[in-house]
Parts: structure tokens; C-alpha cells; sequence
């Protein structure tokens, strides 16, 4: 198996059936390419020009209340809305339309503005986690909402253009194209075996330890064998849990942990406020039991070689497959070796 | 059907199986985020310091040839090798890793420093399509070659680091992920229909003429009606071409009529260099006749609201499914407005 450490090979990501090309020395290449601009440095705790924060006007005239912990609003330029057109198909299945409903929310994560949640406690974190429990169960709960995605964008490199700590819910009628093929593949798993596949592939990672970055009393922070991004990380409890709904008090503040911990290695890593888009990946809300699904959350970071130069997922990334520059191994490794104090608190 | 151009709904991509969300009035949202750097002006013929240019010696000693109209070499940092690892995988199928072999070349489109497609004759890029010609051939007869893939990445934010016109052929054992899921979904409706779904596809919107750009002997420029993309296009031909052995002497030139029209439009969309990935679909080069295949090409272009502010496919599209912030058909009405003389030569 250690020739992968050195040759280019593809592996398999069980959760999507799709494979991602690890060419081990690439990052050794010279880069002439795009620099990216340095994240502005933390400002102020309150901005009076800012949509999010406590008291201050949003666009479509509504005032923020002087909120405490989290806050959560509809989007004011959802890419959702309640109402659906009926679906279309031609007669040789080219053309398939169908109207898709849905609710999308934002929700602040802390009234200071200059936070992010690598600079927040875990307590803070739980915070925000309650809110991720009480808008799961509110919006799954609703009969036109069969999926509810919870997501965070960090970074202007990410597409925020937003500093106030915030992440978005987007709920729809439909599953999107990932979980759905999460869900496929997790059925069919299950299936075969009686067991759910993401709880067998957290217990096989505890043992072989190599990917593994950090682990508390529920949670385990992992690099996956099929890490896409450079420095990609996966959240898996250790116990099989579909969704937010089914959480303990006790795994939450776990799972604020767990947040908090990768949060600060990944700051740390280019000594950067590290742009990533993570969310959440859930059991469908149809009120079945679901027992094949595991709750977990992905990262998917873009920086490469430092804090302004990334990967680009282009050309051969999106006409033909993913590729990686380094080992998830290695990857994994950097990140592990990381203090878990924040390089601003050292 | 025309509710679909006021409220959000899904479509489906009948080549990979699966949606694109589409929320037609979403690009009116203000936009406070990242702002990209203009590419910079068109510079000199021949720069000493470019890796691709004439005469000039590249990072491994090499020195590259006087050439006329095109130069092709082997990457001198390949993500693919010819020799690769045996392959691998836990009794779970949880881990799954293989060796992956090929070899990836560079194509230099033109010796002239300061070109692009959109600024070469047709004469010029007809040179091109006949070097892709020769490699899809030569490459594709090697025994270990199961996939010829053809890119080119155009502009920084794009992850070019080289200004020099050139694209990238990446050709490997196995086929990558997305010309995988094309050729199951084609076969799959070749032995439904008995019938290449994209010949069928291509003459119906010819027939419905909304999402057509431009037409010549031989090719069609289009918005498919699953676009992702802002300004997403393919390239199809008339007749079921699989791939680039296939073509005749006048469907070489036709390809370079419709590929310089597509790129002049591009720079013409927002008066910039267009930044792109675009590359070839083509059948696998596994010796069998593939009747399902038929032969395109893909534009994937970031640029949403102007030369300076792309789509982010960031939260969403990620953990998701891709979102769209216009309609295909609004796409392809403003493409299709625009002029076909290059903005730089009005
Ligand atoms: O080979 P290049 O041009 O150095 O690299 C570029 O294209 C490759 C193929 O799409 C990508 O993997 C790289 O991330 C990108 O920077
Ligand atoms: O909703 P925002 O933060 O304005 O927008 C950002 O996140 C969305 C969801 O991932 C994306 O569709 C947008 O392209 C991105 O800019």
C-alpha cells in the first residue's frame, strides 16, 4: 500500500461512487499563477454599516433585534421561495424541469462582528449549534421540506461577501444531487450489511489512526481516504445519529468542540482566517427512520501551498474528475501536528 | 413552460443524471463580495521569460523548437505517469485505491505570445484542431490509454499561470468521472432508442432555436438547457462524430469556425479576455465502435455580472447541487445579441 504515497492513483469515495486522481508530488511544482488578497485583519466588534449586526437595518427594511448569541432571519435574496411552477418533460426525457420550493435562512452565529468560529469559545459554538438543532426539527417538520442543507461559506475566496459570522440554511422540496447520491449509496450499503456504512468507516479510521486529526467523547475530526481538497475534513459521530433532531446535550457541546478544534488548526496552518466552505449532511426530511444515514459534516477548504494560493478545480477537474497535489495522509499529518491554541492567542 | 423563466425550479442533465437548481432573478442581488483582478492587456509577440515561447528554454533544459503554428511536449510536472501502483482494497470496499497510469502533454496554440483563440483566424485555430486531431489518434492507439482528454484553462482565474495561447491533453487508463457517467447515461438511451442522445438533442434545438448561438456546415454553438454555468455552452456537431479520428478535412474547419465564434462573443460579453475551462467529450479510446458517443465540447466560463465579479459555486453547489443566477435561455439571448467582430477590432 505505500506505493500511493509516492505514484498516482485514484481512490474510490464510497459516499458518492465517484473517484478523485492523487498525484503525490504536484505541490512540489512551481506556481506562477493567481495570488489571492489576505483576508482583512479582525475589525470591530459592531459596524454600523453591516446587515447582521445587533440594531442596525437590513435592506429590505426590517431592524435586527440586539440579539445575544445567534439570530436567525429569512435570506432577503432567497434562491428558494414557497411557491413552485408544475414540472415539464419533453417526450424523449432531454428536457425535464420541475418547480422547486423552498425556504432559505441565514443565521448569525455571535453579535461581534469580528468573530469567526475559530475565535469563539465552546460554549459560544453550542450556541450556534442549539440554533442548527432548532431549525432542523423546525423546517424538516414542514410537509413541503424534504431536505434541510446547512451550510457556511468563510471568505471572500469562498463567496461571502459578509465578514459577520453567519452560515445559511437551505431547504428545499427535493434532495440536492450530493445527498441524494449519500443516500443511494448508504441504502445499498446498508442493505448488504445490516450496518450503516459511515459508522463501520469511523470505527475502521479510530483504528488505523493515520487520518485521524482529533477525537472527544462523540466526535471524530478525519481527513477521508477520498479527500477531494487539499486539507478536505469530514465530522463523524461516534455513534449512528441521522440528523440534528436526534442529538443529546452531550454531543452537542461535542460537536462544538470538535468545530472549535479543526476551526483553530486550520487558522493555524497558514497562520490565516482560513476560508472553507463546510456544512452539514443529514438524513432526508420525510419522517422515515432512515437508518442507513449518518449525520456528518464536510469541509472543503481551497487553499493549497499558503494563505493566498489555492487549488483550482478546473480543466481536468470538472471535464473529468477531482485531483488532489498531496496524499490525504500527508494532508492529514500537517494538520494533526497543529497546536490547538490559536496563533493570535500565542 | 414559461413560469420556468420567473420562479425557481430544477432541470436535468440527461449526460450525467444530475440537476442544477435555477433562480432566475437572483443575479439582481447586490453584490458586496470578492472582485476579480482584470486580466492584463494583451502584451508582446515573443516574451524571453514564457516557458512556451519559440526558441526559448524550458524548466527541465529543454529547449523549445521554432515552431510555425503548434508545439506539443510532455508536462514537465505531470499529475499522470506511465508507471503506476497495483491496486488495492479493504474487505469493506470502504478504501478503495488503483493505480492510475498516462501521460499528459501541452499544446501550444499558436508561437505568438499575445493570442487566444478569440483574437486567431480561423486558418490559425484550424491548425489547432488538426494537432488534437493527431494527439486524440496517437495517444488513444496506446495500449494503456482507455481516455484522451483534451482542456484548455483560459485566464487567471482559471488557474492558468501561463499567459501563452496553450491547452492541456491529460490521456490515462481509466476514464475519469464525468466522461464515465456520459458514456453509461448514452448508452443506456442508445439501447433504449436505438439512437445517439445527442444527435437527437442537438436537432431539436435546432428545431426550438431559443438556446442556439450560432450555426455553421458542420457544428452547433449552444446554452444546454441544464447549463450550470452563467454563460455555459457546448459545441455538437450535426452528424454522430465519437471523437476526433472521425472528422473530415471540412469538419476540422468548421470546429475552428465555431470555436472562434463562441470565443469572440465571450470577450465580447463583458469587453475582457474571457476567462474559460473548455475541453472535449470524446468516446473512450478502448478500440470498440461506442455508437452512443457522440463528440463535444464544453465551455465552462466563471463570469457572471462582469469582467470582475464571477459565480462563486461555493456552500450549496458544493454539499448540494450547482445554482444557477439566470435562465440558460436569458444566456443564450445575450450571447447570441452580441457581435461577432472582436471588440478589440471595432
Ligand atoms: O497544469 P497547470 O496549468 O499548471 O494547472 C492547472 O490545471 C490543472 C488541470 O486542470 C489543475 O489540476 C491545476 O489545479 C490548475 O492550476
Ligand atoms: O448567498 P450568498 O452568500 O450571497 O452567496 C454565496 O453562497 C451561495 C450558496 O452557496 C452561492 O450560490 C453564491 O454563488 C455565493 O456567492
Amino acid at each position: 500500500m505505500n506505493a500511493f504515497a509516492d505514484h498516482p492513483h485514484r481512490r474510490f469515495n464510497p459516499l458518492t461512487g465517484e473517484w478523485v486522481l492523487v498525484s503525490p508530488h504536484r505541490a512540489k511544482r512551481p506556481w506562477q499563477g493567481q495570488v489571492e488578497k489576505l483576508p482583512p485583519v479582525a475589525g470591530v466588534a459592531h459596524d454600523p454599516k453591516c446587515n447582521l449586526c445587533t440594531g442596525n437595518l437590513r435592506m429590505n427594511g426590517e431592524r435586527n433585534p440586539d440579539y445575544k448569541h445567534t439570530f436567525v432571519f429569512t435570506n432577503d435574496f432567497a434562491a428558494l421561495t414557497p411557491d413552485a411552477p408544475s414540472d415539464y418533460r419533453d417526450d424523449d426525457g432531454l428536457m425535464i424541469a420541475e418547480g422547486e420550493s423552498g425556504i432559505c435562512r441565514v443565521l448569525c452565529f455571535s453579535p461581534r462582528h469580528d468573530q469567526t468560529l475559530s475565535r469563539m469559545s465552546v460554549e459560544e459554538i453550542t450556541y450556534v449549534v442549539d440554533a442548527w438543532v432548532e431549525q432542523f426539527i423546525d423546517l424538516g417538520s414542514k410537509p413541503d421540506i424534504g431536505s434541510v442543507l446547512i451550510f457556511e461559506n468563510r471568505g471572500e475566496v469562498m463567496g461571502c461577501s459578509q465578514p459577520h459570522p453567519h452560515g445559511q440554511i437551505w431547504s428545499s422540496r427535493h434532495m440536492p444531487n450530493e445527498t441524494a447520491k449519500e443516500t443511494d449509496r448508504q441504502l445499498a450499503y446498508f442493505k448488504e450489511k445490516g450496518r450503516a456504512m459511515l459508522l463501520d468507516y469511523v470505527e475502521k479510521e479510530l483504528k488505523l489512526g493515520e487520518r485521524v486529526i482529533h477525537e472527544n467523547d462523540h466526535f471524530v475530526v478525519l481527513v477521508p481516504y477520498w479527500a477531494i481538497w487539499p486539507f478536505e475534513t469530514m465530522v463523524l459521530p461516534k455513534r449512528r445519529i441521522g440528523g440534528f433532531d436526534e442529538f443529546t446535550a452531550g454531543e452537542r457541546v461535542s460537536l462544538a468542540d470538535a468545530l472549535s478544534n479543526i476551526a483553530i488548526r486550520y487558522d493555524n496552518l497558514f497562520e490565516t482566517s482560513f476560508p472553507y466552505s463546510m456544512g452539514f449532511h443529514q438524513k432526508p426530511t420525510d419522517g422515515e427512520p432512515h437508518e442507513e444515514w449518518m449525520f456528518h459534516a464536510h469541509f472543503y477548504p481551497p487553499l493549497l501551498r499558503s494563505a493566498t494560493v489555492k487549488k483550482f478545480m478546473v480543466g481536468f477537474e470538472m471535464l473529468g474528475s477531482p485531483q488532489r497535489d498531496l496524499t490525504p495522509e500527508t494532508a492529514a499529518q500537517r494538520l494533526r501536528d497543529l497546536p490547538t491554541v490559536h496563533y493570535l492567542d500565542r
